[in-house]
């Protein structure tokens, strides 16, 4: 077993500490990471908080993991010691539906595992995520880090990054293509990054004009403020695709009316109250889809690793001791970051 | 002009009375047509009560037409006095936007002409449907019906078939499949007909057990009766293509599950109330779609009367004298018709 330390909630409402905990020991096909680095996600939050009711306690929130390799097991071919290395959130599924065989563990027809609040397939222990010093994951599920530097910043790839990036692929985006995002957050930012590289013609949907600035700086070729009527009018029936990045309730109508024929807008984003039902005539008259997505297989979110290190994109970031972890939810709840917190794993050190 | 004898609503809380008018002189590129038949459709009825409070008094309701060739305009070359033919929904577009350019006139970007209660381009007149004796239309508009017998029976492919046939063809449905039709009414009877016809496993989704035998007759595989837990249960993520054909409101998300991976739901009825709200997570946790479609394109719906005349498919219908058309509108308005009403228009001589 491998001494761990970390921080964890132990209850819903209690804030994360300190916490003391136990690594399975190294297996022959596992990978051993020294965390260097831990994006912080909304659902770190909703799982720390129990938001969802389905919080197994102590939780050790994290799945923007970055590290090192410190150990291989025996059988373990495509990584050794020393190796920049990523997880995101999934360290296991059954490896043998169809799903699983096409490379598309989220959707395992027997449940992936989560990197952390999820059972290890077969048992029922808890796993423990990124706020830790130390994770042992299974090889298959460890992914390759080709960035040179900025390592901190490429750690929301692994959640936030492929969430956006597989139904951008999905839907195949790319040049000659008008793409709305809505939204621009953690997830938003990343996608408003990512359909740029890939050639589209980028469109940011928000309902917050201060946020201007900051979209044509990310890479938006365009700025729609949800709020002007007159804006989304004008916008009608322009856009091949549109990502929704945005969790809270809202009315998906006026977006789905700036589909193009054909067009699908995909939702990436659960909110914990349903939206107000869309319209149907919207749906039908310009035979548009409204979709959901989420995150990516393991094959892809390589990929998607890849691209962002030849395109240089890594996200935009705020690094935080994890002492600073309570104060960070809070300002996440405010939407009070631009756009991703980081947690520095060697602030562990200090505790 | 061409006197024409019909029925029509004068307001929407007055039965359908006989109604007499004039229909344009025949121009070059028309085709004037003594009508034989006129199917009922749900529009129909909603136009002629005013439901969605856009319908222009007098209303002639009637988009389910077959008759035989009158005469033609000079400039008419694919039609001649005697062929059998066929109108739908639509009357005529602008023909040059470029949903008109790809054969999509249903999504015309200047909005198509209904055969009734739709502006002719560039006129204000109302425009009068099937039932009727006469019609004049432009060519582009006019079906070849290449069935031999039951004519009265094709009618109702004019709608019912092509909002059926286009959403499966547009999904790719075909051999090796599994279709849901949700609903057995005008529309579900022959989404069941031609989804069986296309090669595909027919699964039909209703709420009323005493349609079971219908719907095995009619060609479907496998019958859920919806309101059973149980057998919904047992369906789940077991259909790549749902063909929703209920335009009431209705729970959405028991009917998602049953979708794979990647599978479409596709609504071709629109609720006069919202359905309730979907869960998002249902879409997002298997990358499922929830799209709508519009009847078909000219091209598509001549495809679709081919396609019927080579399958010896027809509408199950229920003959009446427009006399009846009031009581009528009443039986659809229980249920009680299987599955389409189709008037024979030589009752007109009966007034």
């Amino acid at each position: 077993m491998i001494k761990t330390r970390g921080y964890a909630a132990h209850s819903g409402d209690q804030p994360l500490q300190p916490f003391q905990f136990e690594r399975r020991a190294l297996g022959a096909g596992d990978v051993q990471i020294d965390i260097l680095y831990c994006g912080v996600c909304h659902s770190d939050l909703h799982t720390a908080r129990n938001d969802w009711g389905n919080t197994l306690f102590p939780s050790v929130p994290g799945h923007e993991i970055v590290g090192r390799v410190a150990a291989v097991g025996d059988q373990v071919d495509g990584f050794k010691v020393g190796d920049m290395v990523g997880v995101g959130c999934m360290v296991d599924s059954c490896q043998h539906c169809p799903s699983c065989a096409e490379g598309l563990e989220q959707f395992c027809d027997n449940g992936f595992t989560s990197t952390y609040n999820g059972s290890s397939l077969g048992g029922a222990e808890n796993t423990y995520g990124g706020y830790s010093d130390t994770i042992v994951v299974r090889q298959e599920f460890v992914l390759h880090i080709r960035h040179t530097d900025n390592l901190a910043a490429v750690a929301p790839l692994l959640c936030a990054g492929i969430t956006t990036y597989s139904p951008l692929r999905h839907w195949s985006v790319g040049p000659g293509q008008k793409v709305g995002v809505v939204g621009l957050g953690g997830l938003g930012h990343m996608g408003v990054k990512l359909a740029r590289a890939m050639g589209a013609h980028v469109v940011l949907i928000t309902t917050s004009p201060n946020k201007r600035d900051d979209a044509l700086r990310l890479g938006a070729h365009e700025v729609i403020i949800s709020t002007d009527a007159k804006q989304m009018l004008g916008a009608m029936n322009s856009l091949d695709f549109i990502l929704n990045t945005v969790a809270a309730p809202h009315d998906l109508n006026a977006l789905l009316s700036l589909l193009k024929r054909d067009g699908t807008m995909t939702l990436v984003g659960a909110p914990a109250e349903p939206h107000p039902s869309p319209e149907v005539f919207r749906l039908i008259f310009k035979r548009r889809k409204l979709a959901g997505s989420l995150i990516g297989g393991i094959a892809e979110t390589q990929e998607m690793l890849d691209f962002c290190a030849e395109h240089n994109i890594v996200s935009d970031i705020e690094m935080i001791p994890i002492q600073d972890i309570n104060e960070a939810y809070e300002r996440m709840l405010k939407g009070d970051v631009r756009y991703r917190f980081v947690i520095d794993m060697g602030s562990l050190d200090s505790n």
